[in-house]
């Protein structure tokens, strides 16, 4: 086999995978990942059922690549922007900002991928259910070491419990997500941010360092 | 037909249907709605599968008569003994601590059964959904009316936003549901009842009607 052809293949192989990868997120979030299936997504894209057998292998090989295609949009869409700020209160701001925009704006058609799939796989031991559940511990230390820093930076009042205070705004933005895609109730973003402000002030957050309002609107 | 075999069937139905039905709510909530189906109980409770049809009829019918025997359960657990209260603080507390109880204690083994089968149905509409997503209207409702009766009742500050904190409250409950099913994590219970506790003193609760402490234990 020439180079070129041999290059030709990886980049067709490339590209399919990544046309698999982009159904097979969207689809997860809405159906849930036992609905991916090898058959159904070569139906959906119009390619050989075999030809996704060769990227993918199996069912459960296809579910972690599509949690782990999920991870890589969640980092690039939630954590990597708020990198912009130090470790602390605006970072920890920004975190949260982000998620609410993430679950707003629908990147993945069925609100947060991690909400959709959590419940599904929470009671099936094995590979799939420990990406999930340390993809959300990932997200759970990263909000904690920000309240953290945002104390020791005197951002927040020593006596802040790191692990409290992270609990606190995680169930916040979830329940924004479960009451949008459950109930398609507008005001959940509203009320969220609404919230997690008003829960940064009770822990002393410095105003200064908040916005003066958040930019969620009912009608957004 | 004699009057007494008729009885004797009637009876024998009301018995099959309470065994499917007590099956049927435990394995939809570690496993979900999908996973029910007319040949896996009748195997796993050692009937026949036309037995089960002839009671269910279909698939959708067997999980719409789950999730209305789940929702029998949640009002006997949650909602039936708060009610020694009278509208106001006492019976919102009350509410959310035998929320708590009847996560922490796994009166599902899955954890709360709308939290497991939420998610899987929220974006396949139909029957199930609605009785679903009603069920979860009516309790948003209920937590509503007690903050706004707390409020008229002079427990809370006259200018409590109900919506805003049945919000608040009900993200706090579900996310001590989440972590502990999803994350194993033992201290679930004590930050989502503290933080209960807390967030209605800050909206002005009278602490005479609160208890001092939460009953919850990090080794309960």
């Amino acid at each position: 086999m020439s180079e070129q052809v041999r290059d030709g293949r990886v980049l067709r192989g490339d590209q399919t995978r990544q046309a698999v990868m982009s159904r097979a997120v969207r689809l997860a979030s809405t159906e849930g990942l036992e609905a991916l299936s090898l058959g159904r997504l070569a139906g959906d894209l119009g390619i050989s059922k075999s030809g996704i057998f060769a990227l993918f292998g199996s069912k459960e090989e296809l579910q972690l690549a599509t949690v782990r295609a999920a991870i890589v949009i969640y980092k690039q869409t939630v954590v990597e922007p708020a990198a912009v700020h130090p470790p602390g209160l605006a970072r920890l701001w920004s975190l949260c900002e982000n998620w609410l925009r993430y679950s707003h704006d629908r990147v993945f058609p069925g609100g947060c991928f991690f909400y959709s799939v959590s419940a599904e796989f929470d009671a099936r031991p094995g590979a799939v259910r420990d990406v999930i559940a340390d993809s959300g511990v990932s997200w759970i230390r990263m909000i904690e070491e920000n309240v953290d820093a945002a104390r020791r930076n005197g951002e927040l009042r020593s006596d802040t419990d790191p692990g409290q205070l992270a609990f606190e705004l995680i169930a916040l933005l979830e329940a924004a997500n479960a009451n949008s895609v459950l109930h398609n109730d507008p005001r959940s973003y509203v009320r969220s941010a609404t919230a997690i402000l008003s829960r940064l002030q009770a822990d002393g957050a410095d105003a200064a360092l908040l916005p003066a309002r958040h930019s969620f609107r009912v009608d957004a």
